[in-house]
């Protein structure tokens, strides 16, 4: 199944994608792809509705309608550092011997679609094409990772947006560089895990103005998502609807020699096997401008 | 005025003490001191709604109702490391030249008096006695200090329970030690700014089994509460509702020689002027136990 959050930013209404054109909406049956949704157990039968509706003709043209992050706000949105082998060699820095964990805001999260803003000051803002991993249940000392494959929910594609400087070079703690607002697309949609039949032969990509700058597979990912929730579950409580970002291929902005960083006007597009496409304008921020306008 | 959310866990009401022993109920004008209620600028007006029930003769005992953290799960907790001189000299650190961010996870957030629970696996539990922050309004690129001091809501006493094997030796980034289950008690209540001449002079002790541990005062903080909310407010958006912890002078467990961390048993109890008196007791996490229930 593909979930999806139709409409415009802040009143977006829940469904499911039947093909690419076509969705059965759901807003009478789920409030929101959020916490209570996905603790609730509802996903689990969710399906069948979608069935019956679209056997009765339920099915609703997509049409110009605005994708939005398959999933609401989440409790926390937790980030996986470095955990691709050739990734970890661009950036100079050693393929760790565990997860490396670091947060980003919850309100970074837009759609998939949405312009990404560089922030006022921003020196060195960068890219990263991610699998996300969206938690289906609350996960607090897992036993294993049959366990923790158990409670994820499905997987959407992320733009894991970062500021370099602020991520490195101010005061170490990479999420001082990782929480600027728009610097979480995610979507278009989430697909549920038993639509993946092998989560870790994903081919995923990242084009900046057409010109290919990632290019990976989940083939390469050091720790897997079941490893990661299993792992994340022994230091903290996961929450139902929580966001994982698992980390990024090569060819960030800040592996090239010499570093290339975005500088507004460029269009990104990124694309995971399964998990859909992304495209977003990147738009200097308004308030980085505005000691600017009468330069 | 001083919020409390008074009650069981998960279903505490909101309220304001007007003396240590008696609350006005609110829970019919406000649903709970969320994100929503700090965002809606309800709280400018509640303190007429509290003096009008006061002379009403609403007030009603405490008794023995248990008090919760006296926001409710926030959107985010940010926490500034090292942001008292002598604390980064007893743990070997350098004074910051900004501030150091990290995060916790935002359901670690428990009442004042509940227990503190030792993680399964843990070694190196720790105490550290802060001054939280609750921010009042979204605040994204505020101009300046007194624009921040606007975006205030209050302060609240928090403990800012760390696991230091996990936070420090476990692949860098402080919040894997930051996050685990009842990591954060607040509390007993938050005081509203402007019943804090200055923020500047608050004295602040923690205890274990009675022994005085921790020693400060906030005239010592490096970055002070306003400084702290405008520069977070350039790498972030701030949410209504959202709690920083401030950072924690010396006497932690970390910082003794040799270091002292908590085994279970233990009481802490925590001050600081005027934002009241927290009483935990410290256990085992029932997980953690579970592997030697029968060695």
């Amino acid at each position: 199944m593909r979930l999806v959050r139709l409409g415009p930013a802040g009143s977006e209404t829940p469904g499911a994608l039947v093909d690419d054109d076509t969705y059965i909406d759901l807003s009478d049956v789920v409030h929101d792809f959020d916490e209570a949704f996905f603790g609730s157990g509802a996903l689990e039968t969710l399906a069948v509705t979608v069935a019956e509706r679209l056997s009765a003709g339920r099915g609703e043209p997509v049409g110009d309608r605005r994708f939005g992050a398959p999933i609401a706000r989440p409790h926390q949105i937790l980030c996986i550092g470095l955990n691709y082998r050739d990734h970890a060699a661009e950036t100079d820095q050693a393929v760790p011997t565990e997860p490396i964990l670091f947060t980003k805001s919850p309100n970074t999260l837009i759609g998939p679609d949405d312009d990404v803003l560089i922030p006022k000051n921003s020196v060195k803002t960068d890219w990263e094409v991610e699998l996300g991993v969206v938690v289906g249940s609350h996960a607090s000392y897992l036993e294993d990772e049959t366990a923790a494959e158990a409670a994820i929910a499905g997987y959407v594609l992320v733009n894991d947006v970062s500021e370099r400087e602020w991520q490195i070079e101010r005061n170490g703690q990479w999420s001082k560089g990782k929480s600027a607002p728009t610097f979480n697309p995610a979507g278009p949609w989430l697909v549920t895990k038993d639509e993946i039949e092998d989560v870790l032969a994903l081919e995923m990509t990242l084009d900046i103005d057409g010109e290919r700058r990632q290019t990976g597979s989940t083939s390469t990912m050091v720790f897997s998502p079941a490893f990661i929730v299993h792992y994340l579950s022994q230091f903290m409580a996961l929450e139902p609807g929580d966001l994982i970002n698992t980390g990024t291929p090569p060819g960030v902005g800040m592996g090239k020699k010499p570093p290339v960083y975005l500088k507004g006007g460029e269009t990104m597009t990124l694309n995971i096997t399964r998990l859909g496409t992304q495209t977003q304008r990147v738009v200097a921020h308004p308030a980085a401008q505005s000691g600017t306008a009468e330069a």
